[in-house]
């Protein structure tokens, strides 16, 4: 193979870049996978049928450019969006992308970047800070209280010092689980200069109040970002999106690669969005199943942390990289986030969630 | 509509964004299209059905992320650059993305960015500069000959004078049409102080060599890039790919984001990488017609730009926007690239390029 005998270490690479490893979960041929928080319920057949005629009506288009603007599929997730909350959003106040991380990453190369900051409260999602690095945006981390709960005074008093261009507030929190309540996020709004991104993946598990019903209060500083990745079990689709001020959808069209939805992207998503109502019946049984998972492991004497998404986090281990090995060993996949003494484990079905809590049984803690 | 008040100024937009339009040609409705150098021949039914039913098996996966590293592709990919170019390629040596545009903006964020620079020789592909100023990466524009092809004895002087950290040299050139010869791009690698990007998005089109050809003598400075957007006619599929050594592969899984390729967007195109020979098999009827259309240019007096890709470059007029508005008046949508006196034709299917001709013969000069 051509140029094989070439190393990393002979490339005119990034220094910051120099020493590090590709971002995500490991991936193994385990029987039970509940490591990245998907939705373990597989698309009924009546979903996959729609999507496949979506994509077949696109295919017949490949030779052409997407609409760069994806208005139709926009159209769909504001009426979703206004219908969940009540909020009168239009197609100008959301805008879309592959994945929410390509969502966060135009979010910091239009108001984040070189000489900006970001400040986001830790642990959470870890490609906050992953993607100010790729944007060369300073990251400012913050800290969540010992329960990981948002302490919203301290985090408004540490905002108004260090006046981050943007804040990321992660609710429910991945990979703790907890949300924040809308008068914390007004609380941390007040006091940011710039714009304060809620990062609402999870938002479909809580049974909490979304912070778009913030925007009319604070239009110019607050986006709401989304995933259809989750709830939506349209991880494969790659679809995130946000709602903000139009304005807003108007800077990141300055930054975005054009054509950056395909076709078939655009036309998948949106027969998913004509299917929302019962995909999002599995939420439902996701949030009993993860209550029931959180009960069965406080009487295993282990201490999940209270959670609104569709994962757990869970303690405590004298050795949390062995435990997670020992899973793994008995067939289960869960996630070492790297928090001292504890694993997260994603809801799965009810047999994967059983086999989760037999192992845990057996593991050492 | 919510946030409807708030406008653009009041963001904290970075400072190099104020006043900056979005990229992107006009989309017009007119009935003769020929303005951003897509494939004019529609998917054939056989094509149309591969796409769906692997769109159909990759549904049932929607819930699950795809696969981060696109293995199955990629080696599909290389499968058809290795019988392109004779030069033994592995998956290892390719890349993908969405669109060749997602390809640069990778290329650019591990090896520009701020404090780099970043050399192309104008007029040549627009998103060149942009990705640049998107990734922060200094701009370094060079001149082509007032022919538009490139003066690879100049271009080496120039490049040791002002050691680039990335050259991009576009093969056969958007929006000018010729290619430059593999001396010519030897010459470059020799004098590039870091890497070399060739861009082949029109590679198909031409009857030259492949700077592919040159990996096994550059492993650790060339990069060539490549779309399925123009012969593939694929361009509402968004795939875009490189062939390097196997080290730029890994260096550019540092800054990806994960999981940015879609289910459907991998099994989409490894379905039309099955179907390339029948695809391509347009490719000789374009250059057919790209012949016809220059030729016939010449006799009404117009002067085509030579040209190995799926478009022509030609004036003289004494207004471009003037004569270009005269083509849209008349149902035909070609190009104002900003090249005083020329416009730009994407070369259709011959009904589209005999109503071009017939414009031609009308629009002022």
């Amino acid at each position: 193979m051509i140029g094989e005998r070439v190393t990393l270490d002979e490339l005119p690479l990034r220094e910051d870049l120099r020493g590090r490893s590709p971002y995500g979960a490991p991936q193994l041929e385990v029987p039970v996978r509940l490591n990245t928080n998907e939705n373990p319920f597989p698309p009924p057949a009546e979903l996959v049928a729609e999507v496949t005629a979506a994509a077949e009506d696109a295919a017949t288009r490949l030779h052409r450019y997407p609409d760069r603007d994806a208005r139709v599929l926009r159209a769909g997730l504001a009426d979703y969006l206004a219908g969940a909350t009540g909020v009168h959003l239009g197609a100008e106040n959301v805008w879309a992308a592959n994945g929410s991380n390509e969502i966060l990453q135009q979010i910091l190369q239009a108001f984040g970047g070189p000489g900006r900051s970001a400040l986001g409260f830790e642990p959470s999602y870890s490609m906050h800070p992953i993607i100010s690095a790729g944007t060369r945006t300073d990251w400012v981390p913050a800290p969540r209280r010992p329960d990981f709960t948002l302490d919203a005074p301290a985090a408004a008093r540490l905002i108004a010092e260090r006046r981050p261009d943007v804040v990321f507030v992660t609710s429910p929190n991945n990979p703790t689980g907890q949300s924040s309540s809308l008068t914390d996020i007004r609380e941390i709004l007040r006091a940011a200069p710039g714009l304060v991104v809620v990062d609402e993946a999870y938002a479909e598990f809580g049974s909490g109040s979304s912070a778009i019903e913030l925007l009319g209060e604070f239009p110019a500083k607050l986006i709401v970002s989304r995933t259809m990745s989750k709830a939506f079990a349209f991880a494969g689709g790659r679809l995130g999106y946000l709602a903000a001020a139009p304005a807003v959808v108007d800077a990141l069209q300055l930054v975005r690669l054009p054509y950056h939805l395909s076709v078939l992207t655009q036309a998948a998503a949106t027969a998913a969005l004509r299917h929302a109502e019962a995909t999002l019946g599995s939420v439902a049984t996701l949030a009993a199943e993860r209550d029931r998972v959180i009960e069965s492991l406080r009487g295993l004497g282990f201490a999940p942390v209270p959670s609104d998404a569709n994962f757990v986090l869970f303690g405590q281990f004298s050795d949390a990289a062995e435990s997670w090995q020992a899973y793994v060993d008995r067939g289960v996949l869960i996630r070492n986030v790297g928090i001292d003494g504890h694993l997260r484990v994603t809801i799965g079905l009810p047999n994967e969630n059983d086999a989760f809590l037999e192992a845990s049984k057996e593991v050492p803690r």
